[in-house]
């Protein structure tokens, strides 16, 4: 598989702690940044595409910041991947069975996808599927269990004074 | 999912056709780019990385050729996806989790896996078991029962001819 866009992995960190935000409480680019170590302008690039996506929105102003559009378990896993990575097949089918002097170009002789492409788009699919069935709220559950308390602490103490 | 190399189709339409041969029979990179409607050229670079990969031989001489290293059952579709596009995962972790001034960068507080990455990664392993479990015979047998009589009898004909 190709890699995912770098971007991925700060979007997915960015969503789930605006998915401990209180309800219509937002935090900054450069809160989020800080947060995850990461440069505001790398950052800003893809929370804009989270928001293009609606998984985020930008609330403007000088109270201003991002927040989710809808709960925590209403969004995916995969609504965050395709919000950076977009939602085209990673296989591309060329139609090459029809390339070529030896086979026909006859359209009626290729009336179902090729067996390759089938199996291929199959595969990816399974990929989705399980990308779609996990959520923010799943990954916020993790966090209860899996961040040690020190972690934990600092992060809630850094959103607290931060969110607005 | 990023965009898999587009001569991953290549590859496994070629891996197909050399799974049909007879043992020991080879076709040349210019037969299956004939047989493909693609440049030589082209079609070369994907048989270097396959037989790089183990999958295909290259039989040097006047009777050389392709053909596959072991049988069609043996082959699947992923040795075929991985020899084109590579083996490393698509979701790339940048340990964002500790990076940052709000979290502690001390190892102790990270003795599993982000939950992010497993659940990245299981995703991805989903798509590549499902092509582990997918044989260059499994698509000689689709073949069989779904391409028309015309472009079977074509086909046959010009690797029957080809072969050497």
């Amino acid at each position: 598989m190709r890699r995912l866009g770098d971007g991925v992995e700060a979007a997915l960190h960015c969503a789930v702690v605006l998915a401990a935000l209180p309800t219509n409480k937002v935090l900054t680019g450069k809160n989020l940044a800080e947060l995850h170590g990461l440069s505001e302008s790398y950052l800003l690039k893809h929370l804009r595409a989270l928001t293009t996506a609606c998984v985020t929105e930008a609330v403007p102003g000088p109270r201003g910041g991002y927040r989710l559009t809808r709960p925590a378990a209403d969004i995916s896993m995969l609504d965050v991947v395709e919000a950076i990575d977009g939602k085209d097949p990673a296989f591309v089918c060329r139609e090459i069975r029809q390339k070529g002097d030896v086979t026909t170009n006859a359209q009626c002789a290729y009336k179902k996808d090729c067996f390759i492409k089938r199996r291929m788009l199959a595969a990816e699919a399974l990929w989705r599927d399980a990308l779609r069935n996990q959520t923010l709220q799943d990954m916020l559950d993790d966090g209860v269990v899996e961040i040690g308390d020190h972690n934990k602490e600092a992060v809630e103490a850094f959103v607290a004074e931060k969110q607005r």
